[in-house]
């Protein structure tokens, strides 16, 4: 079946998506993603702490922060700090961007220390939390390579490559990486992290405008996995991996 | 495969489960949820009012609140007045409480009014989302009661009955409705919110320790669905519904 | 004279009172009062620690928290978390439940520890200061109980039994226990906290519509002398006091 | 029997106490009180609006609002803004005052405009917030006054003169108006605020360090009822009250 | 007298500046300004709205906000939303960038609608409030630019142009434009903000470590004058400006 | 020329400017100012702790704390810890007081102790932020008395004089020390902190309305300088220091 995009795509074609290594002088890592016409600047900062509940354990932590510049949006948004109330929504998303990198790391392995990875997005126009994870990797995967450099770890501590995207269904068609008219318009919403060996990280599944069936559960998996593989590519290449590199994470 | 669950249950059996509904005096729809250990109030207040956002539209709206007491835990937390800080985890649990609930109702036929659904838990043995929500459902159902019999609505603006169920991952087992030891060592935790016609209105899969594979996705789905259907039959005895009002709302 | 209460009871007759005590698995001690339809959940958390204040010092503390859930009342209120601003009067309420139960317990015997009263109104249709007092005296005793039990405590540290009481004064006549549409309607408002053996621990009265002279405010401590040694009892009948440990803390 | 007074008073005797009248240029009324080392600036702000919940009732209303300066105290506080928490103790004293100035005054000849006393503490030696009440009636008096020579009212809506006290029990004796040193070691602690004509506006007696009688709480009002009318002359004095303004206000 | 500066420059020489117009695919003005290693994104938002008072004036406003992203310094700093409390010196800046920016425009030419400046430091070494002000010209520019061609302006409100440039005393010798190596040990550190006329808009001098004497005043001045006519040209290069527009607005 | 102010003063003619030491019986320092129809209350603290970011470095710290009380001013204002957001003007101010008298003191000669300066504005009617820092001088001159008298130091370590005052450009003229009146109707608005040799500690110059020449920053600098030495011999009196002490901090 033939399907309409508003912007030419096809059901499984992403949009263009880039991301710059290292654009940040201070961070120990740091990863700017433009994916359409969505930019996230993501910044991994070590600290050799932990919070209290692991003190002690000899395990490491991993933690995210995820917020929007006032204009990063068609009309102006107020900055958390003068709303002065829970921003639900953001918080929502920061607790996904955490435990979905959390999942990428060996906590045993990183030892008593904590990155946190800041996504501050730039501009939106659909799909910041899945760019936020897919450029967080590529941050945590720096500051991995600089804990190893200023020797502070003997080993890698991570141990699967993780990327994210959306899928939904629009006018009763599954499609991949909604632009923002697109997602707005979504029956049903889903956002999918995915391994490169082809296990889920995270999968949450929304019926925004009505339901899904398991058929369609199915369907949205099938994509996210294609979709992945071509994102795990982008990042490889933006992180300079070897294959050898490449397999060692690959589960 | 024979399971040893910590307190001797099958893999898909679900803990005790009772909702009494009517519990408070002045709430245009209130429930009661006993499930295993964890105690649930729900209640539901029609407010003839809605968010700046949809005024205008002739479309109603449906929030959620979400608050644990201070010693419904095992320690006593701090109360979110007194921390004055973002409490992210019930930010999040609020939030899917909201759009689930959202998922069952025609905001046309609400018209302009606001429906709050407040869920404060009143002892937590694992489950308190799955429970607000499966509870939450019958206080907005008798609340929709509320506003018939008292002429504001002519028409039921219910569309589906929802329920929840959490099922999780251990040791290498699917198993449904963990208590709280379960939950504290899954591998794999995942929040399904169905309809009674077997649709999912929400999926949230989360590789807590690890990953999850679509067939494991599946044997989750399949899951679900049997323990959602048990759980609609105690909401239906709660409510007191006819056959045929369970058939106008099976989708 | 014969005074036309609003639900038919005498002017020195108590609403429907009860007690149950344990009703919180995981609290040291617990009591969930029904008093009318006013419904107060009062726990008792024992922590190994006290307040930076009486560090060092030897001696424990008491402190106590009050809030109502959202729909514990006709309309329903904002929650404390979202107001963003101070809630004068749970404020004031804390205060009182915090002094009155403080007067009851010998400090030095208690030891570096902190108790927590939480009381937290699920229903309320006045005096929902009084009830929180009488239930947090049984939650308190309680925890005392779990102190001896497991070897913390070898000597009971409580000194006296505290009871409280409102009294309010309605078309010129002083009655006890005022219900709500009362409360609402009262020129005088008293709560008054006493022993078992007759004291003062708190006196409060308001002119709330007028003022209160000499005689009016001995008649209320008769009154409040009368209706405490009832509640008394009732509170002893919950704690299942033997005669020897009631003349105990008789004072 | 002989009373030891740290700084030689009897028992019965006030600490040096003036209220100078019209010390701040801008405000509607003003009061400075100096009471022993305890000074209070009170201002009394009208304005022409009333909270939302009187509003259109033809009712004015009252509000006071209490804070201490930093350094007010022997050890410098924090000040309410940097805490960032509820500020209990202050909070209750602010709705003391509030209640017992309302008691002064009719609110259906005040009309539809808000008198909003600011109590802030300049130096503090015991007695704060019965000096605030006395002073704060000092500034009510005069922006009532303002409010008839401005033609706002034609008819004066004081009904009666207030004042308040504080009586402790020391070593087994009542004495009135404690110092700092006395406060602290109080046995019994209570704050009384009269009418010139002798009646109760707001009693509160609270057993800090153990209990109070029946007689011991006639004593109190009898202390009190004498040292208010004391305060009542040199609050008339500031006020250059005349004999039939005074005897107006005398209930 | 030979320098040494610590990145080779001579006294009044400028690090690398670049302004990116147009950075933002939503904001009615944007620019992007990297001035050696400081990077910071500028937006311009018009609303059809003004602040309280000065509602039916006729006029317009303007304000400022600014923030720097958690890694956008050496160490990771916390997020004003999560640390709750003042933050004192970005409260200052943004309200230095609101009062230049003002400087700039004809309130009454611009009527009743806001401009909104938000400033995001990327990334900072010094020098960001020089940088937001200089950079925020262009996005305002931009956005007046906006209003006149969408027909909602016939005149253009902006009166001069401006330019911020920073002035430093190191170890006795005034330079321009330091780093942060340089702005760290200064003894003396001054803002100043001119028109391209020669100006003064703002001048704040502040003797971090001692003092200035009028002469230093005199030389700031001076070195402020020239460098500024230097960040002119770079502004008028990034707008694209005529010779006409630019003698338009050299007050 | 012939100037006309507002009330008859000649163009660098102060208002009445008294300060009143010892004023808060509590305080290492303090001095209450009334300079015109503006008083402020300044405390000096000293507390045997420093912040952390100085903490082992064998230096002191010197922080201001500025406020309004809510009439200090024609309309009431709200107080900081009810409107709960940034007071962007009084958070700025603060730091200006904080920095200015950080300069006149050698924090290695005052020790690892932190001296906090609260002024409290109790009535303003221009240059509260002048009268602060003039006040907070003379109460930090105090406090270093204070430790020296209890031996906690043995040198003096304050190294100048401090004063401030501000200067306005009305109807084209440059004038000192402005009322309300003339402050709100200032083209340009300057406030200069200058040390009794007659060296700038600060210089904040504004064009509120239009700019200023630097022949305009000369005159102001002229003005500045004269009107801060009549300034000193009210601080030295107001101080009762010898000829001998006001040489030693003359810079």
């Amino acid at each position: 079946m033939q399907i309409d995009r508003i912007d030419g795509r096809s059901k499984d074609e992403l949009r263009t998506l880039t991301i710059e290594r290292g654009c940040n002088r201070y961070a120990e890592g740091s990863a700017l993603i433009k994916w359409g016409n969505t930019h996230v600047l993501c910044t991994a900062t070590v600290e050799e702490k932990v919070p209290s509940f692991i003190r002690g354990s000899g395990k490491g932590w991993l933690t995210a922060e995820y917020s929007m510049l006032p204009r990063s949006t068609h009309q102006r948004m107020q900055r958390d700090s003068s709303r002065g109330k829970i921003n639900g929504r953001g918080s929502e998303i920061q607790r996904l961007i955490g435990r979905s990198l959390r999942a990428a790391i060996d906590m045993e392995k990183l030892g008593e220390r904590t990155i946190t990875i800041d996504c501050d997005v730039i501009q939106a126009d659909a799909g910041t939390r899945t760019a936020s994870i897919t450029a967080g990797f590529v941050a945590l995967y720096d500051a991995i390579r600089w804990l190893i450099k200023n020797e502070k770890l003997t080993e890698n501590p991570i141990t699967t490559q993780i990327a994210a995207v959306s899928i939904v269904k629009i006018n009763g068609q599954m499609v991949i990486d909604p632009c923002y008219e697109e997602d707005s318009s979504a029956e049903v919403d889903s956002n999918i992290i995915m391994t490169s060996g082809g296990n889920f990280v995270e999968l949450q599944g929304t019926g925004e405008q009505g339901t899904f069936s398991l058929n369609e559960l199915n369907e949205i998996a099938k994509l996210a996995w294609e979709a992945t593989q071509k994102i795990n590519k982008i990042q490889q290449k933006a992180l300079c991996l070897t294959q050898e590199e490449i397999e060692a994470i690959k589960k």
